[in-house]
């Protein structure tokens, strides 16, 4: 008899394990189990729909129930798996259409049950204008109640990616927007100089930023904070995620960082034949050295084709994360990696900065957009261990060089001689992340 | 008495190389040597000012006589070094507006005489309409050729970087373009089958390109070839470049790859105080281990920069080059770096290599352009020796990430799991370096 791989959750962490362990096993069993109504799409994507630059969610779909299915996978939605029984090894999953229950067995199981949108226990946090994005049928209803209400007002709750990708989203409707944080600046995984810059960006564009702004309750058409209500048709959340984790805590399964399913470098969790995959389970970081909670797409895919390759009898194991994360928000591109200064001073690490402004093609071609770019490195040892990016078209994904430099421990003066790209529709002769460098040497 | 430091060149190997010596001994007396009009200049830029990009030279110079002066480096224009003696320690130069000859003794010097277009000897070469563009004042006289004979018909010799350049510059003028090369592909850089792809998109502009064709002279308005000739009312060379180092040769310095002048790490050349940097030296290629002669700003501010802080009382070596560049041609991005096939077989490097199409954002997100990438391991050790990219707007500055795999010698499974950033207006989920990566492991 095959053995049989169940996987808990439909999207990148679970899928993505499942297929890549087919492949490898074409002969292994496999069953997933997924509470929402679509398997494999970018969740990153929702934004984009919301705001109507793309037409579908389906377009969003990288890969439909049906051709899991097709290729061996028995993806069962909307089913909520409810129980893990690690001594019988089987789920207990609950049909949510019909009503009832049903027992699996398994031999190998994935749990890729993600994150979700946190929700404080505010007064009124639960009213239907009050809404948050993780899921693409989040998405859809958010949609459905932004286009009821005829949303001319909307209000996000948290300066982070998803509340100011909500946000340019809104702009698109023709909406006014107010972005409220509890912080003294938007967007915490960058630096409070950093993010002034894209606090700026975002007033120019009629966007009004509150900070040190506490919410303390929702009201129909008001969102209540400490300093009077501010007028709202509806309300995204956008103060993070949290994983989705009591289901193998439940099932006495070790947790980790921020309550995520702790995992080693193979995927697997504390559990015998048990791995985990996705916005779920924690990381390793590699600048730190401490295990972290990073939910992003890209960390989601790689860790499940290592759990993929390590369950169809391959061995791969995840080297960690280092916080790599993009976004753009009303024409201005943002991007950061590694660790900014309030990050290096909770690790420990002793740190310097060079913060420089140039432009993202040499200064005389036409379209030379301001690029500012940061980056720290360890005093000690001068090797670059944080970067943050704010400019204009061409400036974000420049932060992938940082990263490659903090990945392999790369020096200032190393990066200052990497032998990067240069013509003048593209960049200066220096890279403005050379630039930076050349400030640290 | 202060040393004095004499530099031979006014563009970036020399310049740069006084400018940091200068900021580091301030009391350094510093004399340039220019015999052409212009300083520190973008050569990369002449390209996009004959294409009417620019609208003027004067926005291609990066810092002017009078700039350099008032920094107390005293530039001497329009004045051709024409001997050095290494024993008097002085060199000749001859004033050319004043047809006297001037000597100038010497503590230290550079080297940084750059490099000249290759013109062989071919009948009717030295014909008016047959153009070299290496410096500002090439680039002046060809535009008013270009005008003054009211180009409608341009042909180019040699499909490399400046030719194809040139090509987009004269179709942006209507202008009729044929290129002609006497390799079975453009961009000898670039694989066979990649160099395809850009003359693919070349000729969907309307742009001949005419592979396999030997040049056998000029005559005027004609390019004559062994299959017949092709008129033109303009031609430019685009055959590669040669180091200007007859100067060194001639004075007993020692000659390295392709008769560029021969440095070490520091930029030292084979005589004690004599420093060389940019397009007149020669690198050390970091793949092959070899000496190469590579023309290219990047590597001339990077050595000027060595060579300068050396001088200046420093110590900074140079690491050497991988081969990194970009361009556009007509729309289409184009990047490389390290070795391509040739190259690997040259050097005695088992390789393998992978080709994938990906997008230049979420398949889904409207912009998405194709991007191909090809990506080059080292077959025993799966690390990555090589990559050329092409695709549309966005493509080009990714092969920064896979120069940052080579030079940090990174296998295909490492680059795999390089934590590089995503999100769907720049990019899929797995980058399409990663996708090339991928399959390669």
């Amino acid at each position: 008899m095959p053995e049989r791989l169940v996987v808990v959750g439909g999207n990148a962490g679970a899928m993505g394990a499942a297929s890549q362990a087919k492949r490898l096993r074409p002969e292994l069993e496999v069953v997933a189990f997924e509470r929402g109504s679509r398997t494999s799409y970018a969740a990153c994507g929702i934004p984009f729909f919301v705001g109507h630059e793309i037409d579908s969610l389906d377009r969003l779909v990288a890969r439909s129930p049906e051709e899991h299915r097709e290729r061996g996978i028995d993806a069962r939605l909307r089913h909520e798996v409810i129980g893990i029984d690690l001594v019988a090894r089987r789920i207990v999953a609950r049909d949510l259409d019909a009503g009832r229950e049903v027992e699996v067995g398994f031999d190998e199981l994935v749990i890729g049950t993600g994150a979700r949108a946190l929700r404080p226990p505010l007064p009124g946090i639960d009213l239907p204008f009050v809404r948050g994005v993780a899921t693409l049928d989040d998405a859809a209803a958010l949609l459905r109640e932004a286009e009821r209400v005829r949303c001319d007002r909307l209000v996000v709750v948290g300066g982070g990616y998803i509340g100011l990708e909500m946000v340019e989203a809104f702009k698109r409707w023709g909406a006014e927007a107010t972005v409220l944080d509890s912080a003294p600046q938007v967007m915490r995984t960058l630096d409070a100089d950093v993010a002034q810059l894209v606090a700026d960006a975002m007033k120019k564009l009629s966007i009004e930023v509150r900070l040190d702004v506490e919410v303390t309750g929702f009201e129909p058409g008001q969102v209540l904070t400490a300093e009077g209500s501010v007028g709202a048709d509806l309300v995204v959340l956008g103060l993070g995620v949290t994983p989705n984790s009591e289901l193998a805590r439940d099932a006495g399964i070790e947790l980790g960082a921020r309550n995520a399913v702790k995992v080693d470098d193979h995927q697997r969790t504390s559990a015998a034949g048990v791995w985990s995959a996705g916005d779920c389970c924690d990381s390793f970081h590699r600048v730190t050295k401490q295990r972290v909670h990073i939910a992003l797409g890209t960390v989601a895919n790689r860790q499940a084709r290592v759990a993929g390759i390590n369950i169809g009898g391959g061995d791969a194991s995840f080297p960690g994360v280092i916080g790599t994360a993009v976004t753009r928000v009303c024409g201005t591109e943002i991007g950061r990696t590694g660790l900014n200064e309030v990050e290096a001073n909770e690790a420990g690490i002793d740190s310097r900065s060079a913060c420089i402004e140039s432009t993202t093609r040499a200064s005389y071609y036409p379209g030379a957009a301001p690029i500012t770019v940061k980056m720290l490195v360890e005093d000690s040892t001068g090797r670059v261990i944080g970067g943050q990016i704010v400019g204009g078209a061409g400036s974000a994904k420049r932060i992938d060089t940082i990263a490659a430099a903090i990945w392999n421990e790369m020096t200032a003066e190393e990066v200052v001689n990497l032998d990067l790209s240069y013509a003048p529709p593209f960049s200066p002769v220096w890279d403005p992340v050379q630039t930076a460098a050349r400030k640290l040497v």
